[in-house]
C-alpha cells in the first residue's frame, strides 16, 4: 500500500495528515505506530486521517496518537485539519463542520489563513475538574514540600492547574509541575501551567503536561490560563499568549461562555509512504 | 528553494538524503537545523547531500549533524547513501568510490541490497585509543567504584571500551556506561560497549555512545566489539551483531586488516520540502 501524506505542525504539535477520500487507506495499529515512530517511520505526536461524513458534516476526522491509540479531539489537530482541506482544495468553506469522535465541531479559516477552534466552556466547579476543595474559588493554597502555593484550578475537558510567576524563563517547570501533577488533591492527576502575565492582554505560558512533561504548547493550557487569569481579573479578553512553540490567541465573554482559540497551522512537508508488510520499529533484544 | 528528499535509516540511525546533482541546492546551517527538527522540520539524526565528485571518484558526499555541524564520515551513512544512488538509478556500480572530509571510501552493494563499508584498521595501542595503561593487552582492569572491571579498548577512529555481560537486557547500559564514558583512563573519553556473546559467530550488543547515550545501532561500536572478541580468543570471523535497531555482520581477518561492516539501509519516504525564509525550531521564550 502506498499513499501520499502531509506533515504539519500547530506550533511544534505535529502531525502526519493522510486524505483517507481521495485514497483508499486502512491502517491498522501497528501502521499507526510505525508512522509516528521518528526514526524508523515518518515521526509525529499524531496521526490525523480525514474521512467523509457519515452525517451532514463536511468531513469526519480521526486521531490517533503515536501509540495506536484513537484520541478525541485536539486543538491543534483542527487546526492542522482546516489549513489541509483548504489547501488541498477539499473544501472552500471558510468555517467547516467536523464529525468527530466526541461530536461536531466548527473550526473556522481566518483571513491570515490562521485557525479558529471553539475549545469548549471552562467549568470551575472543584467536582468537574476534579479537585478536592470546600467551594469554588478562583485562587487556592496548594501545600507543595510545606509551602502554601497560589493556584487557580478549572477544567477544559481535561483539568488544568494555573500559577502566576514573576518570570517564566526562570520558573522550574520540570520538577515544581511534576509535583502538581501529581498532588493528591486532583485526583485524576492535572496539567500545570506556570504564566508570565505581561499585560492585561498578554502572557507567556509553560505547561506540564498530565503525562508528558513540558509540551512546545498547550493549547488546552493556554485556555485554561486566560480564563484564570480574568477570573482573578488581571487579565481582559482578548488575550495572546506566548508559548515555545510561538503565539496563541484565547477569547473568552466570562462565564458560561466557549472559549475560542486562533493559531496557526503550517504545512511542513509532502510525502509519499509504503508501508511494508514486515515494517518495525525498534526490535527489543 | 523547493526540493526533494528521501527518508532513510540504517538500523534507525536516520537520515534525510539529498540529491544536489539533479537539484540545485544550497543549504545554510540554519535550514540543516529546520531540516533536522523532528517537530518543525523532518526530522533526522543527520542530512547527507549527494554531490557530483571533484576528482575521479563516483561521487562526493557531505554530512551535517542535527545542529548544522559537518562531520567527517559515518557507516551507517555509508550505507544509506549507496543505496540511495542505486535505487535513483544516479549509479550501475556495485562498488562506489566516495569521496568524503576524510578521504575516499568504497562502500560496496551486495546482491540482498546490503551494504558493505571499509571501517578502517583497529588500533589497539593504548596512545593510539587514547587510553592510560602501562602496556597494550586483550584485557584491562577498570577501577569503577572501587570494583575491578574486565574491559578491552581499541580505536576504530574513535575511542571504545568493550565490556562482556551475562544478559544485555539486565545490563545497567545507562548508568555503568556514563561512568565508564567518564573515567579518568580515557582523557577524551569513550564509547561504552557492553556485549553478550550467544556463540562464536554470534553476540548481541547495546552501547552508551559518548556525549550521546544509549543509541539504537552503533557501526564503529559492533566492530569494536567484535575485533575484542576476537583477540580474546571468543570469537571467529565473521560475527553477527543483534543492535537494537537490527542486525550487523562484521568480518576482520586480524592484526592491521581492515574491519568490514555489512548491514542494511532501508528508504522509508519520499518528500517534497519548499524551505520558508522564516522558517524556525522553537523559540525560546
Amino acid at each position: 500500500m502506498q499513499f501520499k501524506f502531509t506533515k504539519m505542525h500547530g506550533l511544534g504539535n505535529d502531525f502526519i495528515v493522510i486524505d483517507a477520500i481521495n485514497q483508499s487507506i486502512s491502517l491498522t495499529r501497528e501502521n499507526i505506530r510505525f508512522l509516528a515512530d521518528r526514526h524508523f517511520g515518518v515521526g509525529c505526536d499524531q496521526v490525523l486521517i480525514v474521512e467523509k461524513a457519515s452525517s451532514n458534516a463536511d468531513f469526519r476526522y480521526r486521531i490517533f496518537n503515536a501509540d495506536g491509540s484513537e484520541v478525541e479531539q485536539c486543538g491543534n489537530g483542527a487546526r492542522c485539519f482546516v489549513r489541509f482541506v483548504h489547501d488541498h482544495g477539499l473544501s472552500k468553506k471558510k468555517e467547516i463542520c467536523i464529525e468527530t469522535a466526541s461530536g461536531l465541531i466548527f473550526p473556522k479559516l481566518e483571513s491570515n489563513l490562521d485557525v479558529t477552534v471553539n475549545m469548549g466552556i471552562p467549568r470551575f466547579n472543584p467536582s468537574d475538574i476534579p479537585f478536592i476543595a470546600d467551594k469554588r474559588s478562583s485562587i487556592y493554597l496548594l501545600d507543595i514540600n510545606g509551602e502554601q502555593m497560589e493556584i487557580s484550578a478549572v477544567s477544559m475537558g481535561n483539568p488544568h492547574a494555573v500559577m502566576i510567576v514573576p518570570s517564566i524563563e526562570d520558573a522550574s517547570v520540570g520538577t515544581m509541575g511534576a509535583q502538581i501533577e501529581s498532588h493528591p488533591r486532583f485526583p485524576q492527576r492535572v496539567n500545570a501551567g506556570f504564566m508570565q502575565i505581561i499585560d492585561r492582554h498578554h502572557i507567556k505560558l509553560r505547561v506540564y503536561e498530565r503525562g508528558a512533561g513540558e509540551t512546545f504548547a498547550c493549547g488546552t493550557g493556554a485556555c485554561a490560563a486566560v480564563v484564570c487569569g480574568i477570573e482573578r481579573g488581571l487579565l481582559a479578553s482578548d488575550v495572546t499568549v506566548s508559548t515555545r512553540g510561538g503565539d496563541l490567541r484565547i477569547q473568552w465573554n466570562g462565564e458560561k461562555q466557549p472559549v475560542l482559540m486562533t493559531g496557526p497551522a503550517t504545512t511542513v512537508f509532502e510525502g509519499t509512504i509504503g508501508l511494508p508488510s514486515g515494517e518495525h520499529t525498534s526490535t527489543s533484544l
